[in-house]
């Protein structure tokens, strides 16, 4: 019997993606913040939308993704977070699950809808996000289902949870579950912006609950205020283990004195980056629930994104769990 | 000063496309009709899309496809269907109007919600589409706006029109409208199965009300129950002109004596075949609109076919202005 129903329990806000391919002029005419996210309220989210040339709907969300990526892998993962009882929350919430992964947050059933985020794919494949967090800012503690975080291994949140005014509240509930029950809390710095609106709390937490970082170089070195190689040797005594995205320089993985680097797979064709970090991090924690070791972990990440980044959306499509399957196999 | 507002006017119903990839064993286990489109209730619809993998949302509808891919040729184009004033319905009228399509029927402020049709895309890139008709039920003559059909060179129309229970009557005000106006009707006769339903109607509607139609092999042998050059033979003498497709096999243009054979255009890799047919009809009908020789509006045809069924969905990506530039600016 495995000691966790869950390989993996993933909160985070609960977005469906609007994808369009803009051009850089329609970046600048939209005054948008490229390649990074910001967020926006709903008149704004209205104006954008008008503006924005013919989209797709994909469901995303960090942490969402996530999920959905451990659970293609094989994994059991499990998702929190909130969506309303509209016809975006059906279509978040369906994707999810026929993904396989366990999602049982009850929807608001009033207030602003289901969140979305407007993503504009430029031609060099980057993607600048907008983020209208609609019902995301309802989640709350009581929200944090303790047959769920008390049960998995590991519990992972997005640092995009310090933005919505409960989530941040939610996040300290499910640590005091999981270490209590013998669980590892990791979190994801989420972008640089986040880091510098949240750098003092995101300290306090990788001192104290958070036992797992991912955080990209700009994240890493904003959140310590240093270099890239300064920060490294801060975050090591920080947590017990930090996975370091370096775009296609690959990744780091250190623990303790362990450091392990990591080399990005190759892509035939970027199509839109959105979900790469989400999606190495599908790999890396599916690869530490199968008690893997830290190269194989990374390699795990490294495949799972080169899978999201070489179609639309953050959404594996078939086929990733064979892309997978040799290093696994060779691992095991 | 041209004579008409619109190139083109497109007629049908207004569909959000949930698009999913399925092997062969879950179509069987749904008990889906491969190839085809269903009709399916609210019910079966639930349940489809539980047992749907996760998908992808995109804007489709046939008429509303070829509208879009002639606005995006550059044409001038607008649509007539029906929405509810929910989110489906709202990414419905977004997608259509950022590409360039007039789009102002008011949308449905009570009864079903916006329409959707599941669709599975089976790995011989075929899809297999199961339509929940929703709000498009609501569409009546009063949504006929006559200063869009009595403004439009041709105004098409879907016989999936002839599902929904007062559309046709919708139809045949715009008939009146456009042939008062001295503009062309144009029909596509959507799918074999639609053809059985309603075989006698649109026999009688090519000897009267349409001038120019569309239909693949099927449809066509269908409608007069005969082989394909026998039938081909009865439709010179119902309307002015005929667009046929065979596939791979390329299409088969025809007006009185003139009979012009076009190629298909070859495509790397075929990943959806969801809105050939559609896109054909938008470059054929765009190269009508701008008086092309037949040979010319077919291979308009075939290149937007080529590249819609070159992803996934039906309705064109960025680009498609530029594969049709070199044939256009030869044929002006």
């Amino acid at each position: 019997m495995a000691r966790f129903d869950y390989d993996l329990a993933c909160i985070g806000n609960a977005i469906v993606d609007v994808l369009a391919h803009a051009d850089d002029a329609r970046i600048a005419r939209l005054k948008l913040n490229r390649g990074v996210m910001t967020l926006i309220d709903a008149a704004r989210a209205e104006e954008l939308y008008a503006l924005m040339g013919p989209a797709i709907e994909i469901s995303g969300g960090c942490a969402a993704n996530t999920a959905a990526g451990a659970a293609a892998l094989g994994g059991r993962a499990a998702f929190i977070g909130k969506v309303r009882d509209d016809q975006l929350g059906q279509v978040f919430t369906h994707d999810l699950r026929a993904q396989g992964v366990t999602f049982a947050t009850p929807p608001s059933k009033a207030g602003p809808p289901t969140a979305r985020s407007f993503i504009f794919v430029t031609p060099d494949a980057h993607r600048t996000m907008n983020t209208y967090l609609g019902a995301c800012v309802e989640l709350g503690p009581e929200d944090v289902d303790e047959a769920v975080v008390g049960k998995a291994g590991i519990v992972y949140f997005e640092g995009y949870l310090w933005d919505p005014p409960r989530a941040k509240d939610a996040m300290r509930k499910a640590a005091r579950i999981v270490h209590a029950a013998g669980g590892r809390m990791a979190i994801t710095l989420s972008d640089p912006f986040c880091v510098n609106r949240h750098r003092d709390e995101f300290r306090s937490l990788l001192g104290n609950e958070v036992d797992i970082l991912f955080a990209n170089e700009q994240e890493l070195t904003s959140l310590y205020q240093t270099d890239f190689d300064s920060a490294m040797l801060k975050v090591v005594k920080d947590v017990e283990i930090a996975a370091l995205t370096r775009s296609e320089h690959g990744s780091v993985a250190v623990r303790g004195d362990e450091v392990v680097h990591i080399a990005a797979e190759s892509v035939k064709r970027v199509v839109d980056t959105t979900g790469a970090g989400d999606l190495y991090a599908s790999g890396f924690l599916y690869g530490l629930t199968q008690n893997l070791p830290l190269e194989v972990c990374g390699r795990l990440g490294s495949i799972c994104a080169a899978e999201i980044i070489s179609h639309m959306g953050a959404r594996p499509e078939d086929g990733l769990a064979e892309l997978a399957a040799p290093v696994l196999k060779a691992a095991r």
